[in-house]
Order: structure tokens, then C-alpha cells, then sequence
């Protein structure tokens, strides 16, 4: 019987690097004869990024904070039932950029719903599935936000509000780390991408493949 | 402190005439010098619809079971924060074109997800709210697919397909009503409007207002 794959997602706030470590994670494990796909929340099949679209039409305050949840949940089921369970079953490896981490960091400890909701929610269609690893990717809000800004433009009052509001993230998600410390592993995300993909191959190696 | 108002929901097959009976229950509260509104789902508010449309705009077969079941929760949360409960605070009564067991029949009865779990997420949103009476317009479905046809003009290979699926649905709805009898209330749709609205005036008033 074929072996089942495993499950690694990323987590971190806005520019740091996320996108690019899925990426350089998944040509890592090419290179060590596993086969893996890529894929990201909110989103990930159609009918998910459908949702995704619903939610995002709307601007910040436009739905309830339970909403949000409902709907990020409710595209989290598409997404596991068609895309990330059938391809662990296939023994193929899930390279997921953001998961429930982010919604425990955003709606949670962000909009102010309660976490054990926020988990009922995903136990209701987990299946018992859950990440094998987590790596945040941790940056300084200003660190981050610089690298965003090179990509788009930003207006310096945006700015500023976007840096308390990330400082506040950051904060959530290294208290998500803390209390899930097996699971998790924390990388510096402000060196060059070179670094950073060898660092998160090293725990690969450690925790998922030198176990094998 | 002003005393809060009554909640009733409308339920029953496609064709029983929920949404003539909402509208006649309202004039006949009103004629007793109580303020109602009458709301609908799945929908009700400008955000719940904006769910209702994305979640209609794939065919059936589209989504998920489960994933029918929390955009639904979804609408719901936003009619329940946005409208009904506002509306039952200020002391208005609040008469809604079916409700939660519509979900109950179509999508746990009818689709297959776990009554338990549509219950569960119910019970996350709804801040101990239930209805105070649920009104079962019960009629045989091809009864209720003649008016519908008369309405809408279904050609005869759709209709034979609903007549099966509408008898399931009716069947489902008689099972719950049987399993909430203190709660429901089975009016026979087959009768005239007049007759069904002074029947359902009559159970209002022996159940909710003789009461006070």
C-alpha cells in the first residue's frame, strides 16, 4: 500500500516570503525524489477561490467576524475534500501557503472570534487531518511591509496602520507558535531566500525525512 | 423594558405557498397591533444574498455537501446578527420564509451531511435563538409542482424528477416536524389561502398571543 504524504503549510504576515519558500520547498523535494504540489489558502481549487471572491468583494467590516470564519471554512472544505486529501492518499506531498494558522492569527486573534469556534469549525471537516509542519516565516512588521511596498506602492498612512496591524499578527502568530511548538518551526524570515530555503530543507530533513 | 418579540418560520415543499402565507400572517399581526417583519432565507440581508448568489450560481453537484451547509451557516450568522435578532430585541415579531430546517431537510435529508453536525453549526451562531413556532405548509408534491408549473412552465421530464425528489423532501420535513412537535405546527396547503391563513392565525393565536 502507498505510503501517505505529508502535510506542510506556511504561515507569516504579508512579505515574508512566503510564495517564494513554497516554491523552493517543492523544487527540494523534486531534488530528493518526492513528488509534491503547491497550493494556498483562501483558494486552492475553483470552487474555493469562488468563495475566496464572495469574501474579498467586500470591504473590511462588511461581514460578521463569525462570517468570515464560516466562509474561509467553507472553502477550506473544498479545498481538503478535492485537492489536499486525494493527493496525500496518492502519497504525494502538500505544500500549502497559509492554513487554519491564519485564520486562527487573522479572524481569531485579529477580529476577536473565538479560537475553540474557529477550531470546531475546521474539526468538522478535518478528518483528523492536520499539518505535519508549520514554518513561519517570521519578519519584523517594518521588514516585511518594506518588501510588500517594493512590490506595489503604498501610501506612508496605510503604511503605518498596516505596521501596528502587523506587529499585532506577527505577535498572534508566534503565540500560535509557542503553544504548538511540536508542530511548528520558526524561521527568521529577513535573510536572503538562499538561507531560508536551506534552513526550512534542514527541519524537512530532520522531522519528515531522516525519520522515514 | 420592552418585551421581546416572537419568532415563526415558514416551512414546506417548492409550491405550498410559504411566501402568500408569511405576507397574510403579517396583516393578520398587524390587525392584532403587533409589528412584524417577514425576511426569507437563504438570504435576508444584503450580505446573506451576496452568500445565496455565489452559493447558486454553481449547479448541483458544484459544492461539497458540507460546503452548502456552512455558506448557509454563513448567510444565516448574517440574517441572525444583522436582522432577525435586532428586529426580536426591539419587541418586533419576525416571520421568516423557511429557516434552519430547511437545511435540515434539503441538505442533511435530501444531500446526505450529518444532522448533528448542521445542529452544531446552528448552535455556534445562534445565540440560543429557535423559533417559537414553525409552520409546516404540508402538501403533496405534485399538488405543489402544479402550481409551481402554472407559475414557471417546467417541462415534463423536470417535473417527474421533482415530483421524487419533492415527495423525499416532503417526507423529511412530516420526520422533523414529528421529532419537534411542541415547536411545529402541519397546516394542509392543499386548502384555499383564506382558509390555510385562518388556520395558521388560529394556531398563532392559541399558541403565542392567548398566551401573554
Amino acid at each position: 500500500m502507498q505510503k501517505h504524504g505529508k502535510f506542510i503549510t506556511f504561515e507569516g504576515c504579508e512579505g515574508a516570503g512566503k510564495s517564494t519558500q513554497v516554491q523552493m520547498l517543492s523544487g527540494y523535494l523534486t531534488s530528493q525524489g518526492i513528488e509534491s504540489i503547491v497550493t494556498r489558502e483562501v483558494g486552492g481549487t475553483d470552487s474555493a477561490e469562488q468563495i475566496r471572491e464572495c469574501w474579498l468583494s467586500k470591504k473590511d467590516g462588511f461581514w460578521e467576524p463569525v462570517t468570515e470564519v464560516l466562509l474561509i471554512t467553507a472553502a477550506r472544505n473544498e479545498h481538503l475534500k478535492k485537492k489536499i486529501l486525494p493527493a496525500l492518499r496518492e502519497g504525494k506531498w502538500v505544500i500549502c501557503d497559509r492554513f487554519l494558522d491564519s485564520t486562527i492569527a487573522y479572524q481569531g486573534l485579529g477580529l476577536g472570534v473565538d479560537i475553540g469556534l474557529i477550531q470546531k469549525l475546521y474539526e468538522l471537516i478535518a478528518e483528523g487531518i492536520k499539518p505535519d509542519i508549520t514554518i513561519l516565516l517570521d519578519i519584523k512588521a517594518n521588514s516585511g511591509l518594506d518588501r510588500v511596498e517594493s512590490r506595489n506602492g503604498i501610501d506612508d498612512r496605510y503604511q503605518q496602520k498596516n505596521i501596528e496591524f502587523h506587529e499585532t499578527l506577527r505577535k498572534a502568530y508566534l503565540a500560535i507558535a509557542n503553544e504548538n511548538k511540536k508542530r511548528f518551526a520558526i524561521v527568521d524570515a529577513s535573510e536572503d531566500k538562499e538561507t531560508i530555503a536551506a534552513k526550512i530543507a534542514k527541519i524537512v530533513d530532520e522531522r519528515l525525512l531522516n525519520g522515514e
